[in-house]
């Protein structure tokens, strides 16, 4: 597909750059849920990665800025490098809830939100890989696999929110709970949201 | 408009096959908040249905994928494809929350909600069908009248909330009412999202 | 940048006519929440600003809709419409959120959300009044500015959360006024949101 503008391979080095800063939150993320000995470390090293994908965001649009011939079009790269950049702003939401609202230990499904994140952040760097590399198909089942993901989610979050409303008395930590789990479950909605603009450049592109 | 593109009549055929889908579970919804005699059939229909919009959703993509020469611009094409299945991935979002929340009885406010997203649905329907017809005016006339529908439902929505506040003395009884009336409200914001596509898809082919 | 396309300046008289009526929006809010003398009055003149915003933004719609040769894309003048008025419709929602918990004063973290709802606003008139006028960095600049300013609002309302889920033993209190701060959040996500279009138009038309 774009294999007939073979420079400017950069911009494709920076998603790559974005996505892998994407799995150094989620991981980070689930370590966070999992363990949960040092949540405050984890949310300041994800807090640290949040930043750096600021950063590569950043120079994405001032590359952009300063480039006459882009190997997709302008405004794809630049939706693409925001919907990226709405991931780890969510991983990092994610990781502030749980410190906002000083909870005593992670539940279960919280911790397989953080197992389906990272699985999600996983398969959105895999797709970003093969952009400009005439494999659509496979741009196409990852996508899929991220939606698949985004209903998995959107199923153990519903799961969760509904045993919070047949068990937990105090409303209080009802409304944290319930959020914690939203954040979550929004996170892969915005792994869906990089996957659509993902699949829409290969339509348009095809 | 696009007078001089007679074929490919496949796409607004599908479009069309999802707006009647959305119709149907808009139906299936009003159905289930006036009568609320078997909720859970009802639920489950609805996510039928949904699944169903899902299938159309998919068979747009792979067609665009596939065709050379669109009748709209593929990437309008992708954004009201998305458009369309997220209205009916909020009205089965709806019927899910009054089954988790495992509510007694509907509101009147719900019952008026869901007369106002069928209002909408059909409006959106009627608009999709004079895609690629020479009926821009028209169009515009059907997105106004959808923009009012979501304002009434902001209204009802708005005033609903604002009710509960002053009776519902159980804060967990009011989160559940909160959130029902929210996703039934945002039900029509995305109706109005689509409506914002086909105006901008009319504007940029005027 | 659009200097070769001298004519047709109305759409950019038509956005400055949008921002000059979010500032007085946004001035309006700012003064509800800092003097909270009458509350009342005060969202019903918000309210006022957010309809004259409708009659704007439609009037760019129309225009559009009978304009050939356009000083930016169609989709673009569209988008940024669309986006602007997302801005006073949260102004409005803001107010509205106010009159309809019935508080009895303001915080001084919602009126710090105030103060940068408006410098946000400010900025947003300026980048807007750019637009056409090959100032690309100081637009540029302008973006940054409102980037830095959701930030700061997305602090001040998560500190004002954490305090609250700290302080705020009556749960319908707490709902309450964690949606007003959301609420006035968002008033500055909205501005980013058109900050990213004006960001994008500019990289595109680079």
């Amino acid at each position: 597909m774009f294999g007939f503008i073979p420079k400017d391979e950069k911009f494709f080095q920076l998603f790559k750059e974005m996505t892998k800063n994407i799995i150094e939150g989620a991981k980070l993320l689930k370590d966070m849920l999992d363990n949960f000995e040092n949540p405050f470390e984890s949310q300041r090293k994800i807090k640290d990665v949040e930043h750096k994908g600021d950063s590569i965001t950043h120079e994405i649009i001032q590359k952009l800025n300063k480039t006459f011939i882009t190997p997709l079009d302008r405004e794809d790269i630049y939706s693409l490098a925001s919907k990226l950049d709405d991931i780890i702003d969510l991983i990092d939401a994610s990781a502030q809830r749980v410190i906002m609202y000083n909870v005593d230990s992670i539940t279960p499904e919280a911790k397989s939100l953080g197992f389906i994140i990272l699985q999600s952040c996983l398969a959105v760097d895999k797709a970003v890989s093969m952009l400009g590399k005439r494999s659509n198909e496979q741009i196409f089942e990852l996508c899929v696999e991220i939606n698949a993901l985004e209903n998995e989610a959107d199923r153990v979050s519903r799961e969760a929110i509904s045993r919070l409303f047949d068990e937990e008395k105090d409303p209080i930590q009802l409304i944290k709970w319930k959020e914690i789990y939203e954040t979550l479950e929004t996170t892969t909605d915005k792994c869906e949201d990089a996957a659509n603009i993902l699949e829409s450049v290969v339509v348009k592109n095809a």
